[in-house]
């Protein structure tokens, strides 16, 4: 899980302005959010996706770290008084809570349109696996089944009746996307054959799931230290998530499930396919 | 200035989901901001300079609407309460205050995204193409020198002493970077050689300027009924307008002489300027 992520950082530290590049403020707030701590797991499984389909991918952490811009930006909008209203991500304050609103607003503009900026001239990659992955991460981020189709889903399902199918709306898109499009780009970029591709995207999909039931599960038993953010949120605000729909001990079940259909779809990669292996146990166990 | 509208509509019609797809609520919030009544400026410019360069560019509506796309998300999060807090725009009630603060800004974010992954995935465009304009598009509304570090420099600029080399930031950045993207666009698209791409960069840094210019005009001499937006709010804010710093007579006069030089940066092109000649007018006469 760790062995890439100095190539993130490194990646990131490249392609984002420094503090003091003009203007100041908004490169600080950009910066904030996104080296506040963050796991980088949509990187992380980028690079290993890559790794699992060929020995050398030269370039690959530039075209990853654009996952953490998208989902830093996110999370940035989601925190604001308008959306989700938190004080806390990470275990420090939200970007808007310590620069206002309006640089919030934009620091969250700013990292997303650098991720595109920065994928459509990644510097070791095709022309056409430039705007196949800008392509990929915008429907992925996007309004017809991506992520902002999630939170939209998510928004206007408080208070409603929490069905499986409210949920599964909500969450293949909120959080799935982004995450099966991160397994896909280290694909595409190492040059997956069909098969490949498909396994991985499989394998994306699971891993996603079970990332975000246990997200739920730790909403409900984890402290707010522990998770660096205000714990039993969803509940307060009548989210719909896995245990509210099927109860703690049936979600913990399903999170196990999708654990072994993620080992089970990466079969055709056989040894190659243990670090991704390690990523859905590490999942499903973590703790915060 | 009209005749390619039929063309640039059409487009975005045809690349916004429909109001019925799923999530509703953000299609219509899109499409309420998208089809507002703007004037489709930068959507023209782009069309009109390719035209300059080539008679037959097919599918450069597409790559054209882009811009609005980008101009309305940047308008939809320019009127939130944390930036601007207008509450009228074209005359009509602003996003959020329609669809409320969360919507606004998904809104805003979707068609950011949605401009990239069109750019991305243009029918009739090269893959090089696809990935230049996504380069082009998302410097001129990004942080280094684009429309996202003119927002800032905007907010941070009032109350500030209104001084010469603050306006120049300011409207270099937030509405000149796009404006001047808008004729690359079309010029890139059409596969202008290197001095046709120069003049034509010329033309839309002066004509961008003369529209700034101008804008900050009619926000003193124009009523608010004529803009559909409340006029006199640059004074009320205390913005750095050219008027601010140079009187409303001189700031006239500047428009001119902008108007004459984006003239003067079209001469390679003979008759076939007549067009972009034509907006260069258009735009330092028009009253609202």
């Amino acid at each position: 899980m760790k062995r890439f992520l100095p190539q993130v950082e490194a990646a990131l530290e490249r392609w984002v302005p420094p503090e003091t590049a003009d203007p100041a403020t908004i490169h600080k707030a950009m910066r904030y959010s996104l080296f506040g701590g963050g796991k980088r797991i949509r990187p992380v499984l980028a690079m290993e996706a890559a790794a699992a389909v060929r020995d050398e991918t030269p370039g690959i952490a530039e075209a990853a770290c654009t996952l953490e811009l998208i989902h830093t930006y996110s999370l940035i909008h989601d925190d604001l008084p308008d959306m989700d209203n938190d004080d806390y991500r990470r275990g420090r304050l939200t970007c808007h809570k310590v620069f206002g609103g309006a640089m919030a607003i934009l620091a969250g503009d700013a990292l997303c349109t650098l991720a595109f900026e920065i994928l459509a001239s990644l510097p070791h990659a095709s022309d056409q696996v430039r705007a196949r992955l800008v392509v990929e991460v915008a429907q992925a981020a996007g309004t017809k089944g991506g992520m902002i189709a999630g939170q939209v889903h998510d928004i206007e399902g408080e208070g409603q009746p929490p069905t499986a199918e409210r949920l599964e709306l909500i969450h293949r898109a909120k959080t799935g996307a982004l995450l099966r499009c991160s397994v896909r780009m280290g694909a595409i970029y190492a040059g997956a054959s069909p098969e490949e591709l498909a396994a991985l995207t499989a394998y994306g999909e699971h891993t996603g799931l079970a990332f975000q039931i246990v997200d739920d599960i730790l909403d409900i038993e984890a402290s707010s230290e522990e998770l660096g953010k205000t714990a039993g949120k969803d509940a307060a605000q009548q989210k719909i998530t896995f245990p509210a729909v099927y109860g703690l001990d049936r979600s913990k079940k399903m999170a196990e499930d999708e654990r072994v259909a993620a080992w089970e779809a990466l079969s055709i990669f056989g040894a190659r396919g243990g670090p991704l292996r390690d990523i859905a146990d590490l999942i499903v166990r973590r703790k915060t």
